[in-house]
């Protein structure tokens, strides 16, 4: 029973979020639909990153088991045949050995943030930035950004909805950088909370407005209590960027 | 009467082009209709570059003139809350002195062409870059591309409708460099043909995929005849970027 990994690339903006839910349009239940249409066969598609609603990737990982046996570049191709009504592609197909997992296999995930900040509306990238329509410093942003890095408890940038068993993670990297009249946020770690990328934006656009110093996104930390977070980033300037294994 | 000057940014997919036509809607009329909810004034816009269906800006230039006087970020913010059901925003607007003509005050126009080679369809960039399936050499293209440059007839890369009096234009640059797995073309000249750039784009596509060499881009600047260019790019790879005074 061959697995297949595949590297895919879509646009959240009219999906309930990547995973599967009663209430509307997933991502997976897409792939899942397509691997049917395709191979006739019932399968469940496992994702590294679990995006929520208007959330993008431009490089999520997902492995599935099919019975039958195929060439991977056809198996790219038929999906994205089958894909092609949804803003869904897969970018990359590869055969995995069986005891490849996208979720657990997965040593660290890459997210990017984009912010506009200027007065008139995204147009060529509306629902691809969050706009925001003043200036901010990202150089003041990234400098307060890095209390973030290493091992924390990141209780004040988790969701009340979040389900992970511990508050304590690593964030491995954040960058925050200008970009013509974009901010772009990176950050790496082997896994996040339940909003955490989009609780973390929101309260270092505070930083760079200038209404919280350094030492009130460190205080917010330290407080391990939600309601220190400021308001959370909204899903359209967030990509999933990329899995390593 | 104050002259205003715009830098506008529109998606093309949905409007027949920049000027304003019988046949659908344009991006100079859901403009002239914003400045008419805003001011009450009836006043014709006039762009830098009469972009064709499909064709993007990043950086249009218009003028158009107003009997009252606005302060120019009035105009800017009063045209964006008018065009919000449009992709349409205006990025900067400025006062300007009365003899400022966006298409005949332009020293220079600069395009941007963006292809995705790559086998998946665009997703996060539908409509915005034109999808090639296979690979292309981005610097053999530029090589190539280095013969357009300078003083030329481009009878070749005309549109049979194209009304200038002279297809005698002078490229001042033109380079291709690759960008992950796309290729990316910039062209800057004082004006341009009608289809001129997706024309040559088209050619440069030949060379970068090997049916053409140098020198049979060579050959078709210098045959002077419009059946000697290659299939002409589609519209959607197509950005105006910027114009100088």
């Amino acid at each position: 029973m061959p697995r297949y990994r595949l590297t895919i690339e879509y646009d959240g903006t009219a999906f309930v979020g990547w995973q599967r839910q009663e209430n509307g349009p997933s991502v997976q239940a897409a792939i899942e639909e397509a691997i049917f249409r395709f191979s006739s066969e019932i399968s469940t598609v496992t994702g590294a990153g679990r995006t929520d609603a208007g959330v993008h990737a431009m490089a999520q990982v997902a492995h599935f088991d099919l019975a039958k046996d195929f060439a991977p570049e056809k198996v790219r191709d038929a999906l994205n045949h089958f894909l092609r009504p949804h803003p869904i592609a897969v970018v990359h197909a590869a055969t995995a050995p069986a005891d490849f997992h996208a979720r657990f296999s997965a040593v660290k995930r890459h997210y990017f943030y984009r912010i506009l900040t200027r007065r008139a509306p995204p147009v060529l990238d509306r629902n691809r930035v969050w706009h925001v329509v003043h200036h901010l410093d990202a150089e003041v942003m990234h400098h307060a950004a890095q209390v973030l890095a290493g091992r924390h408890d990141f209780t004040t940038f988790r969701s009340s909805e979040c389900q992970a068993k511990t508050p304590l993670k690593t964030l491995d990297e954040i960058a925050v950088r200008r970009a013509g009249d974009e901010i772009h946020i990176e950050v790496a770690a082997r896994s996040f909370l339940h909003n955490q990328v989009r609780s973390m934006v929101g309260s270092l656009k505070l930083v760079g407005e200038g209404k919280w110093l350094a030492r009130d996104l460190k205080a917010a930390l330290d407080a391990k209590d939600r309601t220190a977070c400021g308001p959370v980033a909204p899903p359209e300037g967030l990509y999933l960027a990329g899995v390593d294994y």
